[in-house]
């Protein structure tokens, strides 16, 4: 482990959730930027719903927060705050990530769906032609369906609590990716080969699968976004029927190298002009 | 160095000040939490004074942020926050620290007065008997004042900028320590044998002393309250005279235990009901 120091110069990054003690980008950034030599910290921020709209824009006013990470369930809500959005952020309208620009401003974008993609290639696995079933339509079920869409998936179902989220991202995905296959559907369709758990089913203690996924094929490829050390439902469902699959600790290594990326200018706009003895 | 790590359970304390970067908090208050075994840092919050009464109320809403210190220029800003005060704070109108309590309100108080005292203790001055002059009566300044008084010094000289302050703080003093006569002075009086700076000055890079002080006697005592590495001017000019003298650093050490338990309390009850997987 790098050693880790925080004093009066230390520019502050925070990632943004409700709840927010199973988060694991305060180990894996912090650890990063002192690797780098930067004298930066990544601090988890528990904004509670009801407070959100208050708190968020004073921590951005904050002289020495140079970025956020945002995860459930601000990745939409949040998108207000940024001054300007990237182009995938602006597609389906959710960001997991902003930084401050040196004229105070803010960028977001999302790095969900291509950390997602990155995390399943490093894996060797093929995305190409899957037909896949997605549960969960929120930021960053929005952000895969898109990038699995852009890696050359052959369909992707749907499956909402809310049908009108699930029409909306179908509706997004055939209007940007005409050849790939978009619907919302009510449940499992009969014929798939990937499934994804993009809700947040599989977080809390307790928590079952996200649906009523019966056998799996065993080239069934499956995906989930929650990022636990143990293996979650959906996991060990994916491990009992001796399918591959794609973690959300997997999501979140994928993302690390574009997320860098993108904090980056901020290292030479960070300077404080204020000098003391 | 005791090893940080900061993860999603990390309960956060913050200091509040403009500027932050001098600030040495961060560093000792975090080794400090992490010797102990508690999972905690302190890190520094750069408010501006054009939004701190949006930012502080904001980030005292955060649902892990246990407990916040409070340096300039904010220490009498501070006190409208806290839902009640430690008889310091409310003597003196100023806080340095405030704690989260179980149920949600604020509990502030004021320990850079006691943190003075303790620290010239700890090297062994006498205080009792000492004719005290006092450049500043912000925040620091009146705790400072305070706690002299409460340890028998004879007098108090106040210089102030703003003469108004130096006599409130003349009058507190009168009031609550009849038998220290204090008074606000428009420059160093003839006989003293104690200086003590709690202004601002000094804390700059090209700052000299606070004000007109000529040659010192070398059994004046000479304290300062910017806790800088480097000898301040006044400290310098301790030096020079073959002066004893109290730091800022003496100041800020000698409050650590006072402080470590003011926060205790927060280490029962920051549990987060949430359960993860």
């Amino acid at each position: 482990m790098t050693a880790v120091k925080i004093n009066g110069s230390t520019r502050l990054y925070g990632i943004v959730g409700d709840p927010i003690v199973q988060v694991r980008s305060p180990e894996t950034y912090t650890e990063l930027f002192a690797a780098a030599g930067k004298n930066a910290i990544l601090i988890p921020l528990h904004v509670l719903p009801g407070e959100f709209d208050k708190t968020v824009p004073a921590l951005m006013q904050l002289g020495n927060i140079d970025g956020l990470l945002v995860t459930v369930p601000y990745k939409a809500r949040m998108v207000p705050y940024a001054t300007r959005l990237g182009e995938t952020a602006q597609r389906i309208g959710a960001v997991n990530a902003l930084r401050r620009e040196a004229d105070g401003t803010w960028t977001g974008d999302m790095f969900d769906g291509a950390g997602f993609v990155r995390g399943a290639e490093r894996k060797g696995e093929v995305l190409r032609g899957r037909r896949v079933t997605m549960y969960g339509a929120g930021g960053a079920g929005r952000a895969i369906a898109v990038e699995l869409a852009r890696a050359g998936v052959r369909s992707i179902a749907i499956v909402e609590l809310h049908p009108d989220r699930a029409e909306s991202l179908a509706k997004i995905l055939r209007d940007a990716f005409p050849a790939c296959e978009a619907a919302a559907v009510a449940a499992l369709p009969a014929a798939f080969d990937m499934i994804v758990n993009a809700s947040t089913v599989g977080m809390r203690a307790g928590d079952g699968l996200p649906g009523d996924i019966g056998t799996l094929a065993a080239d069934t490829l499956v995906g989930d976004v929650i990022n636990s050390e143990a293996p979650t439902p959906i996991i060990q469902h994916a491990l009992r029927h001796g399918c591959r699959y794609v973690t959300g600790r997997d999501m979140h290594s994928g993302q690390i190298d574009a997320l860098l990326a993108f904090f980056a200018p901020t290292k030479v706009s960070s300077g404080q002009p204020i000098a003391t003895s």
